[in-house]
């Protein structure tokens, strides 16, 4: 590839933005055309994160100095929900393709968005503004949709605790094994996933040794979770019981995932058509121990192991995930890496830090 | 009262005998008449446990030097599997009562005790060498079994991670709402539990900002889980998929437990009927939010919640408790409060610290 | 004492107020005629902090709903600086004693003040309105200024920092052995003692497993540290270099303090004249090992070593306490019994959590 | 460079092993030849540490099975101290060239070896094996020895919390401007630098949430801190206090250092000529603001700032970096660039991991 991708990244300064640009930094094939973001705009990034020191001396414009699409090849939306809804339609007719971190472009229909939309705490209730181009978003999990997402105008990337549940139930929709309505999930997600916005859950003195439960039975990653095992194989529904838990650790998603088998299957015959399923995807290790939290810290892999008890009848299923690589920018860059028809491991070859 | 009750701690040394030491030093009617252990035998307690100091200056004998039983009128083993199984039938038939923290004399019969034992990694296949004396042993639920502990020789200090399930769930076996087979636990275990002995798995560098599921439905605390369960209100038998991950913070147990109801049960009267089973009881409080690791820290309470979905057939229930308190050492004061004669709360009442 | 002292808690819902209020509520002698507060004004108490469920059930007042310093016989001020101020002129001639956690009242004269206020980012060059009360008012370290404090009408609860370099040198310098000018100290703090709050420094992606230096070399506890230590023995002044370090963990402050000696001293005779200078005085323990922040954690200890080096000429002073106990709200406690003629462990006897 | 550099690992399946192994695994001209070890010989790697799961399969060797020095053109010693004493006469002999972790080769005389070997608690009094050899190896901090790196048939790689200090002080030694006598250092460092070997004081429970000071004004790393700073400029001595601190914390160093100056110097001054003297050194970054522990997190960083106070008479130096890598295997691939010819910033050029 002679010239770079120019890729501009709006929502610059949030754990988001800063995770796609550390990416995006050490990548041989891009090139950051602009940084863009609300907050800290006019100030200079390694100011905003000192650790960026060295590394980083760009200039964060604000939304309004600079042009939203103008002078890249594809824009990067690190923003809240509906964010990206607004510069979409210009986006398209322009030709300039992107991808969104937020739910904007995970869905294909409005009443799966709608279903979304009323689960989550700070866009209750809103309609989407551009349903005609829900259709051509594709859901950016790179393992099963990669064909697609080469092609796609819009990527929706997925939600942190979706794409870890998504993953580790695939091969068991994928064999129409699940009993419906027997699937239950406890997430365990550490602090970053909520942003860089201080906030009382979110306090040092008040997280720290603790775990909270929220949104019990409510998260809105759920939505796109029963959609998209829904479609997988010979399935038509999928239901999802999911309790998230907050965890008093920064990074890292663990899923526990239980489910009643339709017919009774060993957990050796398991494991094959998990390491079957996922052959030739280098960020998806299937392990014969339980995955751990710190086992995927700082990279981009998924490690899921699956255990059967009651005659084979009940299963466990693990993932571990750091929630802010394969669970946000790991992915989003994977995607990038496909949309313009890279390998999908450049630039995120890096193994986890431990200990 | 005028004389105080006299205990001996044996197994004084680690987490759990630190723990009724602490809680013993605080009580206006126990006093503490031999602390007796293998490690550190001869030492002085605030010499092995420096934050002692200016609380306690006894010396530490070793298993040799005192006789197990004497000079008291309760013994206390806070020591490991089979320890309190080579005391007891000397201790029965000179008419000292005790209460031991292990799985020694939680069950009522040898073949649940085998199954037990079978399950746990360091006693595996061992059978009970006092069957006759499972009979007048007592399972140290408070607040299921106190009249039994008032008169009990032996008490069988439950599990940790056991009371946290069967508090929670003995509302609704109470009522007979269960369906069997559908109850799914994962449990979420501070490291505190595992003792004061280094290993692999607790060592710093390696736990901390962890996640580490462990036996994965093959726990050793299932066992009295179920067996208690079983017994409870009308049902004949429960059966609990049980899954433990171990946290990078010290202390505290949450267990989130999900089941299928038999007749849809919303959440409002199942509220009320936790409310109306543990009325009376000081250290249970059913919350209407999710109870969180640290709202027990450090204290004898056990906090609830309890939520439905999919048209109040499905239910989650979420305990927390501190292993340390109420998983242990906090239940075993209790019982021991209940075992004299005492108010449930003497000794006990102190308040979470937080934040 | 027949009947109870009645204490209004002004600040109520803060980190400080809230320290106060679980050690009020497990005292014999004391009862809370009010909780005010600004913030969460008209909930209870036990909804504003779940923890305290089954413990306080009482409504918070907003300050224009309740009285300050009415139908109480004392005025606990657990608000930030300048507020008790407000209320000081109107309470003293009311005859109202006030114990005040702020830097308000910790100085004799106003010079002073204003150095502290000089320094503080949030009163910056602020005037004191009652410079003729200072003279009046205590600075409450109960270890050196009991017996004033058992007769004044206002308390300066000490900083939490203050405290605990005040304890570990005032030995020294009672015994006049510091060479002026050396002393440099190295503080080291939990989280909590910024208080409630959400900032971006207390954000526990931020701060979690992070050592962050602050206000270097520019601390305003360092005004009340020199001013007091200037005062002890045949002193006539104090100079302390002073660097704070947040760490990620909740509570807690280690102080390590650097001086070089007049004349050399080994370290047992430190230790012998530090076990003397504190004999008699319940809540310092004077350790041979280094003390650990955990050591002192949950109680009002302040524990002490000394180290010496270079042929005894330099020396290392170590305090370790719980900087919301010792640190604020057990010095409070402490200084409250001693204003109403109570022993000064009275509510204050319970041992450091460890593990 | 046609053919890759060929680095035989002793010591694998320790922390610094594993610290080297990553990096080598991940640098474009290295290759790996032999993975040897005590622990763990036979197992393959990814089994001993499962987050290498699909980027190492190497099997670990045992030191009777792989002949040290075999088949390579570097072996790399991250083994305990004496270990690489035992091979050090056969490699030079056979002209194989190697750099170690322990304290074998940081002295160039037996004299500083003695009086370092005499604080290490466990090889206290010991004396040195190939004392001939000394003169032959060169101390390792890139940034002061890179020419004598270039040449070296032996490099010493420099300790933890030495190369902090070093680095934090060398310019003011440079510049001639420390009172002798006055420096003071508190070491802060995360738990991973005492190895993965369980131990109580790195045992969770016990770690977490603690700050423990040790070796208190004994710490060995002292000797090769005072060795090098010593002969920095026109100093001729240098001594250093210092008081490491273990934190609950996996990962990085802070050292808050301190010192008297023979001449006024301002701020600005300062950190011109700390900018100047490290201009060119890619890992040095002199900062405005404090530098934090988690700024260097997973990268060779180190970062630095300087303070000044009473009239710019007294400075407080600080430092920091992740004691795995710049303290460690970082440097210990800096050096290995530098022995061979590369960039030093070949294979190292990875950011902080924030948040």
């Amino acid at each position: 590839m002679a010239t770079k991708v120019r890729a501009q990244l709006v929502g610059a300064t949030g754990y988001g933005g800063l995770g796609i640009l550390e990416l995006l930094l050490g990548h041989p094939n891009f090139e950051i055309s602009a940084l863009i973001a609300r907050d800290d705009a006019g100030r200079r990034i390694d100011h905003v994160y000192p650790h960026l020191t060295g590394r980083c001396e760009m200039v964060v414009q604000g939304p309004d100095d600079a042009e939203i699409g103008k002078d890249c090849d594809v824009v990067i939306f690190a923003t809240p929900d509906r964010v990206s809804q607004g510069y979409a339609a210009d986006l398209t007719s322009r030709g300039v393709r992107f991808i969104d971190y937020s739910g904007d472009y995970r869905f294909g229909n409005t009443e799966d968005y709608a279903r979304y939309a009323d689960r989550h705490p700070s866009i209750k209730e809103s309609t989407h503004t551009t349903p005609d181009l829900l259709s051509s978003a594709v859901y950016g999990v790179s393992e099963l949709n990669a064909a697609a997402i080469a092609e796609a105008p819009i990527v929706g990337n997925p939600g942190c605790f979706a794409i870890g549940i998504v993953l580790g139930m695939a091969p068991l929709y994928a064999e129409g094994i699940i009993q419906d309505g027997t699937v239950i999930v406890d997430g365990l997600t550490g602090s970053s996933g909520a942003g860089k916005k201080p906030a009382p859950t979110q306090h040092f003195s008040h997280l720290n040794d603790n775990v909270i439960p929220y949104r019990v039975l409510n998260h809105q990653h759920v939505v796109e979770t029963e959609f998209t095992l829904g479609r997988i194989g010979e399935s038509t529904a999928a239901t999802v019981d999911f309790i998230p838990h907050l965890l008093g650790t920064t990074r890292g998603i663990l899923n526990t995932m239980h489910a009643t088998l339709t017919r009774p299957t060993s957990r050796a015959t398991l494991m094959e058509r998990y390491r079957s399923f996922f052959a030739g995807h280098p960020f998806v290790r299937v392990l014969d121990e339980p995955p751990t939290l710190k086992g995927t810290l700082g990279s981009n892999y998924i490690d899921l192991s699956v255990f059967t008890a009651e005659g084979d009848r009940r299963i466990t299923v693990m993932s571990s995930i750091d929630n802010l690589m394969k669970g946000q920018s790991g992915s989003a860059m994977q995607n990038l890496n496909i949309m313009f028809g890279l390998p999908q491991t450049t630039g995120l070859d890096r193994g986890p830090l431990y200990p």
